[in-house]
């Protein structure tokens, strides 16, 4: 078993390596929602998916989507229970060959696995259009419509090129007023996610799994400090109410406040100062933060550590920090009871179970708020991600089919027709 | 005699504020050299100082130079002595009205105070084409002309429209062919540079002029962190080889340094961080470096305490620390009779004197090294400078005119016929 298995890591890895050819940039990996190569990709991807008897459509925000029904001559009847499986199609600019096709690539070969095997339950394997966000500025695009929650208003948002949401699905051939469509109706059975870890902690703690149990939340906020811009050469040191300095000053406690809180990761990401001269004090900076915990009374508290300690270190300085709020995302638990079954699903296949937290948003997140969500984690190579350098290991590959079979397996007994 | 100064005081204002109105943009004051407006201020000045009965040239590099005659019939005899007294005509962009200016303005008013009063010696005004080095990204071009250190290289130089230093030159309506001919050949008695400090020290210590003895050295450099971008969400802070928050805790030694050594300034001044997205751990970050010390000895000393400061502090997070020098500039002594005589000449004004060191960089420093040069420093508005906000008292300026007066009656004695 462990010897297919592995075979058919080799292939699930030879299509993500495949499918990262269909891009906007001869050089790069940049996929985004509704453009040419993602219909590439869905071209490519239907056909196996037709081929292994799934009825495969594309939704109206953009999803493909296919339907591996009960029944080799029938579709599922409407009121049939249904498991999802996926991931998202989209990649970052210059992004890695894994990044959410690895997902939905590994949903088809669990279903291609079966051998024409048929369960009491559909299997909908989808590939999201939007995870990433980068085209519109809003992630999540395609598991909003499918969870419902999508808000009407995006479809107004322009791209670089200022083209509409709307327009871009209209030239994608698809209708906008149909995105109500794109919703769950009937009874999922839950939601089933396969993603890279996009971070070190698998690879350090030399295990190729893990079932996520909760996301983080998240608050982001950009942090300015005023000062005063002086000429290098000829203010005192005593005289200035340098920005930078002050930044400095601060960005140094957001490591402090990451590195006291266990599971926190807070992060100075991007700094601008003004004017940016090398020769003159600078008068203005503003410093992004990036807050994450598991939990949210955790993380709250840590924030307003640091917008304290932001105040504090401007008013020492005779300065002045002005805090903006950017984002405040509650943690999400996926399913405990689905969690529970994935644990054993690693068991069964020999591998070591493990628990982790997601301090990315994934489209599991947004499908929580509608059915049981339930992740597992791959180990990526050096944690990289992102880039394109992002790397799986064949045997990793192999142990997530297996643990993906076993799932199936499990829920076959309490949905029997 | 207080009541003319300061009515004369009014005067150069008012001639500074009206060359400013000569800009290259409507809504800054904007005057690089060779440029129209530069001709039209040489235009306006040249008038004045023919009206005085100084004889008026544009040399090769672009410097306006009018020469006060010992004898109103006649040119100086070629083995005269000369005194030179100016300042720069060339602004930032969006600059000040009085810096540079100023100076020039104010040893025009010198002449004019003199009522067509004659000296043993020729005063030559000079107003230097170009110190702030903004069009074709090197300073001094004026004042190393006339110091006989102007490296012909630079004629390739081109400004941002593309057109080199030597067409700039011919299109303004001059011979670059003829550039060593604006070099002082004769008897320098001395440069002297009247100029706004630039800084907030005066206006602190409540004076209104103060007699520079020494440029400070200038060191710079661009310093570099490698570390490891990451996904800010992740990457567990133990796992972080974080480039901004090893950047800011260097910044934090750059401020410890400058406020540890008396005299020294040091300035972090721009920081650009990559990939500079708010969720991603910076993988990279560089830091300009600027130090200036009256003591070249100490400002060295100081760079190498920030070399060792930034390896050790990259060392011990795993990350690595490139420094790329940019500039190393010694100070420069003025001359040390010249700037007793300026003393003499305050005393006589009934203002008190002050010695202090400018951490700006102006043409009596290239001059330094032609003939005795000295600087006289006036207390300008909030230490404000390179800025439309720049500001003089009327009263100072009157003062530095009596100073001047004072000091050319000074030298008269010693350079009797």
């Amino acid at each position: 078993m462990i010897g297919k298995a592995l075979e058919q890591a080799r292939e699930v890895i030879r299509w993500c390596r495949q499918l990262s050819a269909l891009s906007e940039d001869r050089n790069t990996i940049t996929r985004t929602c509704l453009s040419r190569p993602m219909r590439e990709v869905h071209t490519a991807l239907a056909g196996w998916m037709a081929r292994l008897g799934m009825a495969v459509r594309v939704d109206a925000i953009g999803n493909l989507r296919g339907v591996y029904s009960p029944h080799a001559s029938s579709p599922p009847a409407a009121a049939a229970p249904r498991l999802y499986i996926g991931s998202h199609l989209d990649t970052v600019p210059n992004g890695g060959a894994f990044d959410g096709v690895l997902g939905t690539v590994l949903a088809v070969a669990l279903v291609e696995r079966l051998e024409g095997k048929r369960f009491p339950f559909a299997i909908e394997v989808v590939g999201f259009s939007d995870e990433e966000g980068v085209r519109f500025g809003a992630p999540f695009l395609g598991s909003r419509a499918m969870a419902g929650t999508f808000d009407p208003a995006l479809l107004d948002r322009l791209d670089d090129s200022g083209r509409s949401l709307r327009d871009a699905i209209k030239h994608f051939g698809l209708d906008p007023g149909r995105i109500p469509d794109a919703q769950v109706t009937g009874h999922a059975l839950g939601y089933v996610e396969f993603h890279i870890e996009q971070g070190p902690v698998l690879e350090n703690l030399n295990l190729p799994l893990a079932v996520v149990d909760v996301i983080s939340g998240q608050s982001r906020a950009d942090v300015t400090f005023d000062g005063v811009a002086g000429h290098a050469g000829t203010t005192p040191m005593s005289m200035r109410k340098d920005a930078l300095a002050c930044a400095a000053s601060w960005i140094a406690d957001v490591e402090r406040e990451g590195n006291a809180v266990s599971g926190l990761v807070a992060t100075a990401g991007r700094i601008t100062v003004e004017p940016g001269a090398s020769n003159v004090v600078p008068g203005r900076a503003t410093v992004s933060l990036d807050v994450r915990h598991p939990e949210d009374r955790m993380r709250k508290e840590s924030v307003e550590r640091l917008v304290k300690s932001a105040e504090d270190i401007a008013a020492r300085r005779g300065l002045r920090a002005t805090w903006e709020p950017r984002l405040d995302q509650s943690s999400v638990a996926m399913d405990a009871p689905m969690a529970a079954m994935l644990d054993r699903a690693l068991e069964r296949s020999g591998v070591p179970t493990h628990r982790m937290f997601s301090g990315a948003g994934h489209d599991a997140m947004i499908l929580a708020g509608k059915m049981p969500a339930g992740m597992v984690f791959l180990r990526c190579e050096g944690g990289i991600s992102h880039n394109p350098a992002e790397n799986v290991r064949d045997e990793d590959v192999a142990a997530a089919l297996e643990a993906g079979a076993q799932f199936l397996s499990s829920l076959e007994p309490a949905h029997r027709d």
